[in-house]
């Protein structure tokens, strides 16, 4: 009888999910088909019990939330429109059939918000910790899409949002910038973009290496949160900066910005607040602006996966 | 030092894939942007420790192998052209770039044999057992997708291959039926397909009731293995055709095909032997003929995740 719990978790879950008309055939077949959809991106992401998130402290349906809502971060870096997704699950083998729903029940409002099909999945168990994969993809518009590698020096940084202490919440509960990369696209003219899933100094660093150019920036600038600020009062070892620059799961954009397009992107009517940061220079590497104009160079910081 | 490890994988990773004109950007960017390449299929499979491998037991570069040979299988069951996968890790903290590197010197040459560019990935670490989730896509060639659900009650049931033990080394060794699918579905009416990952029986099952009818099996036809004799002799609990019919992993394809073209079909020149094994019958389920020509029914057979 279990062995059938794995089917009829399927089969309900069919049941729960909206069409697409780009998803000619959806979960059920071998593979999912989908329509022509021109030139498309494709992004990955996994989570994983007691790295991303811990079961004792977090509802379930905000790890699926998130399973999914990083891959929407990727897309919306990439400015691109979600259109489908893929997810693959390692359920453990007792409360497995509560676990996956829950999952579902957290993702699917979002891929509804969103229009993103859930095309297809895979559903496993065992004795091991929750993993979550998803794979997303995202249809390019006409404007194209919007690489890493794409500033130049003498762009301006602009980030969307606040930075720091996502873990007071943010890291599961935000909200992708997909409507905000496509309308900025759309408008306007961006020559890279990425988005801070590990440390706003980190991924700015990782965006200027990209495009082979350097980033200066003024510290008296980056939009630092409440939750930064909470959290350095609560841990008394990094200062508000310090979270800001290094906490990472902000899930806000970093672009390059012409500086004849910044004027009237920073007057823009973008709900989100927009902040020019510093600028890309021609010398490679992450630079501090001092107060007398000066600069010095600065360690970039955030979260890497310890591989040895 | 260690925290710059995962860079260090991922930009070895980079100079070791092989170029491909679909994929525009890979490896390197939040998302991996893919040329238009049509009507074209997906699919997700995720493999993990303890479940689908033993570390002590088997080489990791066929682990590798297998996590992409696997969703290769589920794109030949659709009769489409690999294009693409991209490779999401979880990988041990301690041996963890050792494990990785490992799992891309079995990946990568299927990879090259079949022309997947592998666009992107996510590479993590922690301290649970090894999970690898990969995601294929595949062109549809113009005689569109095969579904499991386009199977009538008449048409004959065909299957590549030998079924059974897979256990003693083809679960690993299989190669996909890539070629076989698009040159068959090129040149002959074929109905609808699936590939046998969970059990002759069950897929077949499956396959039958997706498409609304039922099939009827002469169990004297099944190509058995000479690995499933071998394992019904070590075993002494089931019977070589028992396990032809249930232990999945072989990976072959079952086909529905119109009874007038079996004949051409039999006596193609397809290097894989071909099988007619029964066909499908107005009722549903899955049935047995006796040698008397009557029928009993049949139960489906096979590998199901176990979720309470």
């Amino acid at each position: 009888a279990a062995a059938s719990m794995e089917q009829e978790f399927i089969q309900r879950l069919r049941e729960r999910l909206p069409q697409s008309n780009l998803v000619r055939v959806g979960i059920g077949d071998d593979a999912a088909v989908i329509r022509d959809v021109g030139e498309h991106v494709v992004t990955t992401d996994m989570l994983m019990e007691g790295v991303d998130f811990e079961l004792e402290k977090v509802d379930l349906r905000r790890v699926g939330r998130k399973a999914l809502a990083v891959n929407l971060s990727d897309l919306a870096a990439m400015a691109t429109e979600p259109y489908a997704a893929v997810v693959a699950v390692a359920l453990p083998r007792a409360q497995g059939l509560v676990t996956g729903e829950a999952l579902y029940d957290g993702l699917l409002p979002l891929a509804h918000q969103f229009d993103v099909a859930i095309a297809g999945g895979d559903t496993n168990s065992w004795d091991g910790p929750l993993v979550i994969c998803i794979t997303a993809f995202g249809r390019v518009t006409p404007r194209g899409a919007l690489l890493r590698s794409g500033a130049r020096p003498g762009d301006d940084i602009l980030v969307t949002g606040e930075f720091g202490g996502s873990l007071l919440g943010r890291q599961f509960d935000f909200l992708p910038r997909i409507a905000e990369a496509l309308w900025l696209h759309r408008g306007y003219e961006l020559h890279a973009g990425i988005d801070v899933s590990d440390g706003l100094s980190l991924d700015l660093a990782r965006l200027a290496e990209a495009s082979g150019c350097g980033a200066e920036l003024h510290l008296d600038r980056i939009p630092i949160s409440v939750a930064a600020r909470q959290l350095a009062e609560q841990s008394r070892s990094l200062s508000p900066l310090e979270h800001a620059l290094g906490d990472g799961e902000d899930f806000e954009l970093i672009l390059a910005v012409p500086p004849a397009e910044t004027a009237r992107l920073l007057s823009s009517e973008l709900p989100v607040p927009l902040t020019r940061i510093g600028q890309f220079v021609p010398q490679s590497g992450l630079w501090q602006v001092l107060p007398d104009g000066s600069r010095v160079p600065l360690t970039p910081r955030g979260y890497q996966h310890a591989l040895t």
